[in-house]
């Protein structure tokens, strides 16, 4: 499995993905499924993946064959006039890698999976943020519902649920993030450690806060203890049922 | 779907179910899927039930005819000495109605889905608590993970999780179990209010604490807001991420 989340804010974006990959418990592997591209002052484009890690990758690769060699007649993500058209380049990608394996993956068990969370900002456009479908398709985050997830999504909604706002910074945001991966990782052991985050600041135009944040990394030690000792506290709070 | 949770503490046993059953958005409805069986001072039983209704509906119905009309050959739930026969009794009537019913529901679509929790005390043992599988099988809650579930888990886990103790109060574990319906309900629309709850006091052998709450019931709502509002602070009280 997988867990991907981001979050759209009025001041940016923050992304966050784990690292595991497994085919059964017993196979477990590391990959990074947080990817980015970027021209510093024109644009910066972030892309999550969950599913089957040999379509995902392929559509990485495709995408970056694009970059590698362009031609006038086709858009790549450095030529895309909005995140709305890389969200279709990246639709695109899905389903060439479809026309190409899907037949023999829908013969197998394991199917054609793979969703993506795609965000960024081209120019003056504001930063958006979208998940794409295994058939290509996408839908946009809004302001009702800011976070997209893709993989493990249940244990880590509630508290993105209750706590998620476009007005907050992105710390706050990262800080939210880390919690929902928090509740993730101790109910599914196929979601890992380390986790890949990056936070976009709006019209920055470049990636500047971006890191691995790794087993035994402080900060995420500390906010993982004070997070349960804040919940048996607010627990503690409350008046019991009586009945 | 349904959410169905019980936690064995040191004095006793607390269960709680929702009502709601579905056969898609479009087609909901209201059934009880908290049951019990008691004979004042020898023993209380309680089965909770999730997946096909057809199928759970038969199960409590086969057991039901065995108490109406008992002969000395077969155990009943009121003649069985103690709950792992009690859990076996119930697997037993489980495959019964796959007997029956098990080769047209796997023709189909739906197939054959039941699970089912199955608590509480009979003489002088113990109360004991067992997830029993569609299989007729089961599992029983130790002090390692006093609580067990069934239906939709994941998004009332992470509370459990961090709360749950086998030496908490029964008032106490009651609310924590709200909590878990609370951050259930508002993810998952095939699970709904009302909530039906028992709290079952050690070696009390009766049925005294049994209730069930309803849309606008005064605790949960106060419940719901207090701990959205607890969590928010606890929330504000942890230091940001910094990058």
């Amino acid at each position: 499995m997988t867990y991907c989340v981001a979050l759209r804010l009025d001041r940016g974006i923050v992304f966050a993905a784990d690292t595991r990959t497994n085919a059964g418990v017993d196979n477990v592997a590391q990959y990074r499924k947080l990817h980015f591209w970027r021209q510093p002052g024109d644009r910066v484009i972030v892309l999550m993946s969950a599913g089957n890690l040999a379509v995902t990758q392929s559509v990485v690769s495709n995408i970056n064959e694009q970059l590698a060699t362009p031609d006038n007649a086709n858009p790549t993500l450095f030529t895309v006039p909005s995140m709305f058209r890389a969200a279709r380049l990246v639709g695109d990608a899905v389903r060439e890698v479809r026309r190409i394996d899907g037949a023999a993956l829908e013969m197998s068990k394991a199917g054609f999976s793979a969703s993506f969370i795609l965000g960024g900002q081209i120019g003056a456009e504001r930063p958006r943020l979208y998940q794409i479908y295994s058939e290509g398709n996408f839908i946009e985050a809004t302001d009702d519902t800011p976070f997209l997830q893709i993989g493990e999504h249940k244990y880590g909604k509630p508290i993105l649920d209750r706590v998620a706002r476009p007005e907050m910074g992105l710390g706050d945001a990262a800080k939210l993030i880390l919690l929902s991966f928090d509740s993730t990782l101790r109910s599914n052991l196929s979601v890992g450690m380390p986790i890949d985050i990056l936070l976009y600041e709006r019209d920055s135009l470049d990636v500047r806060r971006e890191t691995r944040i790794c087993q035994n990394d402080e900060y995420f030690t500390k906010l993982s203890a004070s997070w349960s000792n804040a919940l048996r506290t607010a627990f503690a709070s409350i008046e019991e049922f009586k009945i």
